[in-house]
């Protein structure tokens, strides 16, 4: 049985972005057409659009739009290719620790240095390269789901933190497509979300994407994961990533680091699921991992009040690195990979 | 050095037990005068007051009010007793996890009954009881504060949950005095306060009493503590309890079991700072303790606005229980308790 999500979170129509903005959610679903690369620079940096995945997409759909100004102002195709290099290094600069922005950007490069064609042509192929990136997303997601619904057993409750999910993605998602794969098997899983503090991507997002596609689901607090593993009533962790080092150390929604070491202590098995483009070639560990720090506001203000007394000091790590030692397996659309890390990734990416 | 906190929590003044509204911080630092036995029940209940041991002096002189009007109405002994024994029901069930406030009602019902005189002259000695409680927390926080203070490191970042401060107790702190006292001390230390979702105890009032106090306080999401232990950012936890077992195990604020877990993957000393009337001497271990649920509303609202879509399910446990083999050590106003907890409890509860 094939599961199809209501959620449609990045789509190519009419050579514009169309992207569901994630700032206005539950509150609110409305998409907005992103038309030029600056603007999609501030959906990347604003969190308009979010999640690994979603962000590699709309990075390579922001060189199309670049790709289209630059072809409006310029007959030549080297220096065509020298300012979208320059557009390129802008997009990437959006969002500094999701590989698949960079992965993504670079597989538009590509086209572009490979097509031997105008201007006209150039464009029109790197164009149709971002929607072809789009539609890939959906199918890679699949697998990583039915890949990952075969570990989930029966009945179980899953724990995921953050947003791995539709709006991750270009509307499948990574944890919640193996969620919506596992559920499409067997109805009577359930979910529980973490709040995922200080953006509430938990509250706001996967319990909104997955009530809209009918998953039983229970918000809880970040704090309170190990209270409900001590009681049996998480049987499975499964989250995202925004960078897999190639030992296996995962860069994720800052606090995924936590629920790893709480899922470890009560022996509760713990997977990453993400696509291969996850995977930062470049880098042998997590302690590589230049880690993005947001604005202070994200810790301080919720919908737009203050939450604490002022002088207080705050530190905002976006991301928090998972080491090796605490992941089960790492679910991607080749298969799921296993301990020892460091030999399975670089085989799976051999086969790549 | 003696360090006097700006804060009064609780203070019986002219037959008025008047307390700082706790629901307005850090917004208002407002007094509200109690003064009826009912008035008191739902300022315990709805968390105008809390903390377990100001909970417990809450408890203690809502006896006193009861006291008072009780008096109005009858001059029999026997008939006063037996309603004061009710009032006394009725306030214990404001709050089922704190034994703080068994323990202080429990007190006054023993005045009440050693006391052979009049209703009046009843009345009087619990009113009187009353005021001694709260006058001896602070000499008890004070006691926890200098046995404490020796434990923290010179200049160390000690990391706290939920608010076990001046605000949770009558006016100088458990957790919180003993930082206070270390900071008497020691003027480089610094605290990272857990934001503590669902209520933000740590964000409203941990961190405004801090820095109402003058000491340099990190405000951190509960899913960070892991990250800043990993980055040796964090030197020593310590937090309060609302019921501590024969065997150690610790009731305390939802997401300190989860803190104790990441300290220990760390190798990071993880202390509870409470006073002896926090044990229970009746339970074996955290297994008989029972948890308190509260409204959901506290974890799909903050500040009035709701944060995640309709149709998800919440359960909410006010509490969570940290088993002995995670602490370090339970300091009290007797000493600093070390494993094993069982024989080292029996023996400060016998000294007692």
């Amino acid at each position: 049985m094939e599961f199809t999500s209501k959620i449609k979170t990045i789509e190519w129509v009419n050579n514009t972005s169309r992207m569901i903005d994630q700032t206005l959610l539950p509150y609110e679903l409305k998409t907005v057409d992103i038309i030029t690369c600056d603007e999609m620079y501030n959906a990347i940096k604003n969190m308009i659009v979010r999640g690994a995945p979603a962000i590699g997409i709309a990075g390579a759909q922001g060189l199309s739009l670049a790709a289209l100004e630059l072809a409006k102002i310029t007959n030549d195709v080297n220096e065509f290719l020298k300012k979208l290099e320059e557009k390129a290094q802008y997009l990437k600069s959006a969002r500094p620790t999701a590989v698949n922005l960079m992965w993504a950007i670079d597989k538009q490069l590509e086209i572009a240095h490979n097509t031997i064609s105008t201007v006209y042509g150039l464009t029109d192929a790197i164009v149709k390269n971002g929607k072809a990136m789009e539609l890939a997303d959906i199918e890679i997601n699949k697998q990583i789901g039915e890949y990952g619904a075969q570990i989930v057993p029966k009945g179980a409750t899953i724990l995921t933190h953050c947003n791995a999910g539709a709006l991750a993605t270009v509307g499948y998602g990574t944890a919640l497509g193996v969620i919506r794969s596992a559920y499409a098997k067997d109805q009577t899983i359930k979910v529980f979300a973490d709040e995922t503090r200080p953006r509430q991507q938990g509250a706001r997002l996967t319990a909104f994407e997955l009530i809209t596609d009918g998953i039983d689901t229970t918000l809880i607090t970040d704090g309170m994961c190990s209270y409900f593993m001590k009681k049996k009533m998480i049987d499975i962790v499964i989250v995202g990533a925004d960078r897999i080092a190639t030992n296996g150390d995962t860069a994720n929604k800052i606090g995924t680091y936590t629920v790893a070491i709480a899922a470890k202590y009560h022996n509760i098995p713990f997977y990453i699921a993400a696509p291969l483009s996850t995977i930062d070639s470049n880098i042998k560990s997590g302690d590589e991992i230049i880690i993005e720090e947001r604005d202070h506001n994200e810790v301080t203000h919720i919908n737009g009040k203050k939450i604490c007394p002022d002088g207080v000091k705050i530190i905002n790590p976006s991301f928090d690195i998972t080491p090796n030692e605490l992941i089960s397996g790492i679910i991607t659309e080749k298969g799921i990979l296993r301990p020892n890390y460091t030999s399975s990734i670089k085989k799976a990416l051999s086969i790549n």
